[in-house]
């Protein structure tokens, strides 16, 4: 495996909406990402991207070199402690981000559980299964008033002081049994976001594997509970995401219409947004204005969000959401939290574009602020469409991408997975695991994360085609998923055209594509609970670590990758990422690329060429199929349907690693 | 005011102890702080510095210019944007080293209040008063019962996801109607840092006077939530601090005992230590091995609470941690949380000293790990001292500095300054505020916070010194108390010696020193509590931020100190810093040093030079005593006693800002 990294491959632009756009007067005149890059050239400061400058307390900043006596910080906190200590604040700040989306989805959950959104309780199957989990009572009672209770519940595990926080108790037992032991089981949500933040505090925690023991908590209550939470009770309002063909890229906007682009994170007001761009007095209001309809459209995870449960199309992802604007063609965008970067307000200043800010923790100079009410949402997002609807006169030059529109079949929950794969009268992960025992599919990868523009935006892309040509089927969420959908990887047809001989054979049966979409970044809770369904289904050994599965988040930007990363490693789940900030600290670097493994069954891996990692997860997956002794040529021979049924009576395979029973 | 700085007027050491110690042979082998200060010399970056470096996402680091278009952040992020959240996270960081001590504490309330520690409920008069504002009742009940009540009310808030902290009540009623204006009033402890941190997640809030907003209520639940509740609960169990002769410097070390050096934050550990110190048990096993007795000493903040509350003497404040054990003297230093130098295991590691961590959030590498169990206290005590008794027979070359034991007076809680200015029959502060109003007292000031060693070592005494020969009473906390002790500052003799006329008569008529010792860092909401009673006694205004008071932490070093500044300044005090990273961002700079002044009555002040930093201190006073009319000539002459009898009706001084009346 390649060593830490941060040199970059290039950040060429691959992606045909933007080169087009970029070659437009009226796009030169728009400074963007690529401007700044360009003017700043490429060099970070090595301390920081190395993990070794610390800013903890005002002595400082030390930098810190690995080795020389004299340059330990003033404290005397050596360059392990100090990588650890960042390394800990980031996973801090990513699950706060996580967390606290999750606390207004939940809230916005008790909300509608209360009648005063305009939304519903939709999927009973799953709140009834959500109240078993919390020991809520289901029998004869009223789907709102169990919803509200629920609500409820999962609002106080943000506050919980002491306990272990409820979702933990869907994880493969294993996982559970080295949690405890461990001593990582989360007691609270906000409780283990304070404690990481306290333990790195100057003069507090200084010895790495003890910080990182935190980091592990504090990551777990992200994944296992604020996020898996989020994303549950999401889908019990909104509805859980089953397939739908949907359309990607900046060809989505459209000439005729007032074009609204929803740009953040939590889904509460764009699915308001998309209820309201249906209302007769919005619709009216914008034909009156000369427009055909309100064409929404996403950007970054909201688009993902109501891409999933919708197939509202994807405008743009993280590093397009200039590029959307840039084309004059946008009469709002509006946006809530997290990697909406600050110069949105300023690609649109010459431009009839608004940036409508919407939530009171989130706010922009240059931007129109109308603060979304949870519990008034209709009229909060019938204002916001309005305001809209009064620029679309004011459209001045703009230009859209022709053609530039890609087709995509998404909405893989794991309950889609379910039943795409085991057919409407046996959902199971069976079918899943016997292709995997059978060697037909390799494994399984995740693709997630972000993408920036340090970065070729075509990493995603050439680690998918690698992996799927392998014959490794290609799970992918946040802006790594539409990326992914932006060139095509996301149609069936993509598997006959990308993917090897047997994966093809899969996909085409069953009618998917070889990359599956399967949500937002707080939906990488989809992911636990996929691994968690084939450890229960057998035959892939007993818990995470030995399942033929390995995660990425190549190009990561936000601190929440770092979490989700930790919490996936943490749970036994290989992760690889591009780059880390810990390659300045040796003894760090080791425990984290390696020492992990023999406490959790899973490590970080870092390789910077987008090949080189798709190398490195073939490479991992391959290693769990040897471990688990199904890659014996005689082993899968023998793989006939007397062994399946032994598989499923709970006897497993004989031979090494193998033998997990169904629970 | 002079300009925001970073150049330090000097690292000098006067302090004579450390001065002697480090002439000696057996402290010159020693590498400590001040030698690696001096390898790498004193530059540090100075975007970290200024706060304009961005690390808050895998795009940068970004290193700001202000001002030039293509040195904002890859994600367009402007200079007041990243100085803003940079700010942000430290009172995130500070508030939760200070809620995570408090709510330690709270749990070592509840555990007393259940028999399982070797602690008592002491202060039940403050029992009585903290039930009554959490509405508890106490009426025939136990005060066992009503601690656990008390304690487990006040657990909950830590983890409160709506409604506002109980605590607030306590401030004047004005802050509370501008906290609730501003929408700042704390909902819970810890859902206020991780707000915080999601704010300041890449993407989120970017407008820096609402980074701001929610700076402000992080700090308010540290200071008048977390901090003053720990130091109520702590005094309900350990007793409210009354006045003690005490001593302090390297000087309190024994060469006949066995020195037992408590340093970090947290005095449950401290308080079982004091009570297993003087177990027959123990002390039979110190004579056993050859020692007098068990000479235990503070180091820190937990030297001040355990002189504050038993006189035990304090051997070294921050800066003196590592000389503490380079004296070769010491038998264990034992260490809990918060400003413990990684280098102190490193100073000791040719000596028989053991560096003892106790807290499982706090390790370090060659360290001894005894784990400090809140409910077998007083077994972990012994196990601790036994473990420091076996050390002594092993004690090599040692030097402790000859007559370095400085007198002190402590216990200045703010029950005591009711007493000792208001007399046994007449309990309050009005003899303060009349002193004020008369001139006798021109204000009062608090120096607290830290120290560190980029600056010379007597810049407390110089403020302190300034500011007392101005006839203004000194209030101190944290290091800052510990270095005005050394010297000799906190003897009622300093009055006669270095106070001006006027305050020398109170003083001296009193008994009290000029500068009060009030506690450690986590006490500073005592200083919360003076200034709302000084408002309450009316007749310097109606709310903190009309009194003739000002606070400082000059050289302030730890993230908790920025927090207890941002709590000061929202809660209408005026803060003077030596540095803060903001310099770098121009409006972001203007707001902190003037803007926040409009909306809370009080801002930060930056002045790099000591004797600035007091002159600054006393323009504040002399201006607030100015806008209250107390200033005149005429008035003072006409505050005879049928004018102070008017005052106490509640009918105030006619003229400008004055009319404050009693509540």
């Amino acid at each position: 495996m390649a060593k830490p990294s941060r040199i970059a491959s290039s950040n060429e632009i691959t992606a045909s909406s933007t080169r087009e756009l970029l070659n437009q007067d009226l796009a030169k005149k728009v400074r963007t990402a690529y401007t700044r890059i360009e003017e700043r050239g490429m060099a970070a400061c090595l301390f920081g991207s190395q993990g070794t400058c610390c800013k903890n307390c005002n002595m400082g900043p030390c930098q810190i070199i690995d080795g020389v006596e004299s340059m330990v910080g003033i404290c005397g906190a050596t360059a392990d402690t100090v990588a650890a200590r960042n390394f800990g604040r980031i996973v801090a700040a990513g699950t706060s981000a996580h967390t606290d989306h999750a606390r207004e989805m939940v809230r916005g959950f008790i909300a509608t559980a209360k009648g005063q959104t305009p939304h519903e309780i939709k999927d009973v199957a799953k709140l009834h299964k959500m109240a078993q989990l919390f020991g809520i009572a289901t029998e004869g009672r009223d789907k709102n008033e169990i919803a509200l209770e629920l609500g409820e519940r999962a609002l106080a595990e943000f506050g919980q002081q002491d306990g272990i926080l409820t979702m933990l108790k869907r994880a493969p037992e294993k996982q559970q049994k080295i949690w405890k032991a461990k001593g990582v089981e989360p007691r609270g949500v906000d409780r283990e976001v304070v404690e990481m933040m306290h333990r790195t505090h100057m003069g507090v925690d200084q010895e790495y594997h003890n910080i990182m023991r935190q980091a592990s908590r504090c990551a777990l209550a992200d994944g296992w509970g604020a996020s898996m939470l989020s994303t549950e009770l999401t889908d019990i309002m909104f509805g859980t995401p089953v397939p739908k063909r949907a359309t990607i890229d900046l060809g989505v906007l459209r000439e005729d219409m007032v074009n609204v682009t929803v740009h953040g994170h939590e889904p509460l007001l764009a699915e308001s947004l998309c209820l309201a761009a249906e209302d007769e007095e919005m619709l009216a209001l914008a034909k009156k204005a000369g427009a055909k309809g309100i064409n929404l459209a996403g950007v970054c995870c909201t688009g993902n969000e109501i891409l999933m449960r919708r197939g509202i199309p994807v405008a743009g992802s993280f590093i397009q959401q200039e590029m959307v604007l840039a084309t004059g063609a946008v009469e709002a965008m509006v946006v809530d939290v997290q990697c909406v970067m600050q110069s949105v307000a300023q690609v649109v200043k010459d431009k009839h574009t608004d940036i409508i800010t919407t939530n009171y923790r989130a706010m922009m100079p240059d931007a129109v602020h109308i603060q979304f009410d949870e519990h008034d949402s209709y009229a909060s997002a019938k204002k916001i469409l309005t305001h809209a609807i009064g620029n679309f006169k004011k459209r001045g030059p703009h230009y859209i991408p022709k053609d530039k529109k890609f087709d995509v079949v998404v909405g893989f929950s794991h309950e889609t997975i379910n039943y795409m794969l085991g057919g409407r009268f046996r959902q199971s992960y069976r079918p899943l695991n016997d292709n995997i025992i059978n060697g037909r599919i390799r494994g399984v990868a995740a693709i997630v994360g972000c993408e920036h523009y340090k970065h070729a935006d075509n990493v995603h892309e050439i680690i998918a085609k690698e992996l799927i040509k392998n014959n490794v089927l290609v799970l992918a969420t946040g802006c790594a998923a539409q990326a992914l959908g932006r060139v095509g990887l996301m149609r069936p047809e993509a598997a006959t055209e990308f993917a090897g001989d047997s994966l093809r054979e899969v996909c085409e049966t069953v009618g998917m594509p070889p990359v599956l979409h399967v949500g937002s970044c707080v939906d990488n809770s989809r992911l636990l609970i996929a691994l968690t369904e084939m450890v229960r289904e057998g035959g892939l050994g007993n818990d995470i670590a030995e399942l033929p599965a390995v995660g990425t988040a190549p190009v990561w930007m936000s601190e929440k990758a770092v979490a989700i990363g930790q919490y996936f490693v943490a749970s036994g789940a290989h992760v690889i990422f591009q780059d880390l900030p810990i390659s300045g600290a040796k003894k760090f670097s080791e425990y984290i690329l390696k020492g992990l493994k023999e406490e959790y069954g899973a490590c970080w891996g870092v390789a910077s060429e987008p090949l080189d990692i798709a190398k490195a997860m073939i490479a991992a997956i391959e290693e769990k199929r040897e471990a688990l002794g199904i890659n014996k040529k005689k082993e899968r021979v023998l793989m006939d349907m007397a062994m399946r049924r032994e598989i499923e009576a709970g006897k497993g395979i004989g031979g090494a690693g193998c033998g997990g029973g169904k629970h």
